[in-house]
């Protein structure tokens, strides 16, 4: 089977870890040779919006329909705004293409340190995925300033965060079904609802109900995001699936993605459950224009969220959709090429092949060469 | 000088933690003789809601305006929902009262352990005071539910945050002023102004502004809040003082006091910088029923924040007002109080006389009594 993959490469190290994705899914069709990938690149990126005035051409989000997976890279570049590049770019193409879910593993690999000291003595004692809300709530991108000027002294402006049944329902079952294909089968639900009193209090409403179906199958509590970093510092063990706004889940992916040691390290998967449209994988760090075009960026994120590509092309994440839960389609070499693709990874970290954010020495295409390597001697 | 002070224990463990911080505050002024504390205490609680109908009286929250200052220990319970209680209490205190700006600092104590290896190897690494606005912003109770029931199936609610320019400029050159009198001058600024584009530009514009006045006295960056979490556990030696709005800094302070041990030592004060009204003294953390009434509550977080107190009454924390800086006022002594309880502090902790949070086996009567025994002893 053929996939097309159209690849948004993006500003700074979005760049240079693009082009490590495309070596090692390559270097995995290739070794496997029972599916291929077709590439297609475009240069939306914030020298294009310097040049030509725009990221991506008009209709151009519509264009990435025709694609089985998209994969991205970073966005972002001091000469423009970030609220310019991102509302022209990653956040219209999360809700265009209904990639309401956006899935965030964190694990501490082999070889490498968490900050925490007893994570770094038990590694296994941090093993989360964070599901995030990832097409409304505080991104909604409504608000406004009055007067529109902002300069005068009694300036008002707002963010207006917008929730509905329909997506609290949706990505609250999205991830109890995630919970139930875990082995600890947990669920920690996040909001603010003590202090903010409309949105949020829905949020915990709405996950009670859904709570209901999934009783006795699913182990499930609530946090307030404030108290839930705290947990996460202090007793990572007790955690396992969560889920949270998509500002809430923001932060904390952040956060989990350092305590397991590098934000260089950490996927992302923005998922259209419905798959009505292609998902989008892409690192969860940004464009990091202090390390930009040195060679020296950690190409792991980019890997991880490559492998998580194959899986959900696989269909064998399992994702809910509205009828139910997909079943692995029967594109086994998929799978494996996912699991040998992560079983690469975790040799190369482990053996001390690293960037310097995992306290090694190595360059990006150091580390991709030896990924690659160990694909093909599988 | 008497000091009339009105404590609102409120629930759970307050009620505990704002005993043992009354016993230190007698304990210092029976020891210094220059000062004295006149105690009122308000039942503001959970059970007052259920057998009343409500945690303060009709004007009850102006009533408060003829202290000198507020001591608060916690509120929530159970059986009440979290956005009752603190809309009927906390909230309205803090904004009534005009106590716009929230100050947390934080070290890691004698005899504490941080979770982080680095931190615990060498403590002096995390030395932060978060400066949170508590006036406004995503806690400005703005938003609603349509339909009203939330039952229906299309359900919209919104979360309406609010921000002023003049309620951005305060905290920010409160937060300036703070910094200046750091010994390493250092602010950073934390929003999320790339995904939240209408009052997060206006506060980093705002910010930008009054920065202008600090230029070259104070050394001042800006963060987005998801990778101001991973500075906190990666760097924090690079951090010194911190502004950010109400939800971000409750975030990243309850982040902070994981950092540092435990949130059982964190303390936090709602200023008036105006002093037009009387400020609020409270520990970060909630009324921890799981713990409650088996006296085995932190009460540092409460002693800290009783510090705190003592300083701002005895005008010599230096926060600016509307005029400019607010100069030592003269109570020498308080100043030495304060300084005391804090060395007292250490003492107990550096003893290994702590709650179990710390990783002691002390109840709240033990660690209380040691303290005030060093603070008879100074
Ligand atoms: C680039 C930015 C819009 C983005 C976000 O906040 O969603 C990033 O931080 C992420 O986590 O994917
Ligand atoms: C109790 C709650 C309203 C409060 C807040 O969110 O402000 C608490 O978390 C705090 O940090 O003081």
């Amino acid at each position: 089977r053929n996939f097309s993959i159209v690849c948004i490469p993006g500003d700074g190290i979005g760049v240079d870890i693009t082009d490590a994705a495309v070596q090692v899914l390559s270097a995995l069709s290739a070794t496997f040779g029972t599916f291929t990938f077709q590439f297609e690149t475009l240069d939306w990126s914030s020298k294009n919006y310097r040049q030509r005035g725009y990221y991506a051409p008009e209709g151009g989000v519509e264009g990435l329909k025709k694609y089985d997976a998209i994969y991205f890279g970073a966005v972002g570049w001091p000469d423009v705004p970030d609220h310019i590049s991102l509302w022209q770019m990653i956040l219209p193409i999360r809700t265009t293409l209904n990639q309401y879910a956006n899935v965030r593993p964190t694990r501490i690999l082999p070889g490498t340190v968490s900050p925490l000291a007893a994570c770094a003595a038990d590694p296994s004692l941090l093993d989360w995925v964070i599901v995030r809300e990832n097409s409304e709530g505080e991104y909604a991108g409504h608000g406004g300033t009055t007067p529109s000027s902002a300069h005068a002294l009694h300036t008002v402006a707002t963010e207006v965060s917008i929730f509905t049944r329909v997506g609290i329902e949706r990505i609250v079952r999205f991830a109890f079904e995630m919970a139930l294909r875990r082995p600890r089968k947990k669920l920690t639900m996040v909001t603010k609802s003590n202090a903010q009193r409309h949105g949020m209090v829905l949020w915990d409403m709405v996950f009670y109900e859904v709570a209901r179906e999934y009783e006795g199958r699913v182990e499930y509590d609530k946090m307030l995001v404030d108290a839930m970093t705290v947990r996460m510092v202090k007793s990572p063990q007790t955690l396992d699936t969560i889920v949270a706004t998509n500002l809430h889940a923001d932060i904390l992916s952040d956060l989990a993605a350092a305590l397991s040691g590098s934000i260089g390290i950490a996927p992302s998967s923005n998922l259209d459950p419905t798959r009505t449209f292609p998902s989008m994988f892409e690192p969860i760090h940004g464009s990091a224009p202090d390390i930009a075009g040195q060679g020296i960026a950690n190409p792991v994120g980019a890997f991880w969220s490559a492998a998580e590509m194959i899986r959900w092309l696989a269909g064998a994440d399992g994702s809910s959709n509205e009828e139910g839960l997909v079943e692995g389609t029967g594109v086994g070499h998929m799978v494996d090429a996912a699991e040998c693709l992560m079983t690469a990874i975790a040799n190369v970290t482990e053996r001390g092949v690293k960037t310097r954010d995992l306290g090694g020495e190595s360059g990006t295409k150091e580390v991709t060469d030896a990924v690659c390597e160990e694909i093909s001697n599988v």
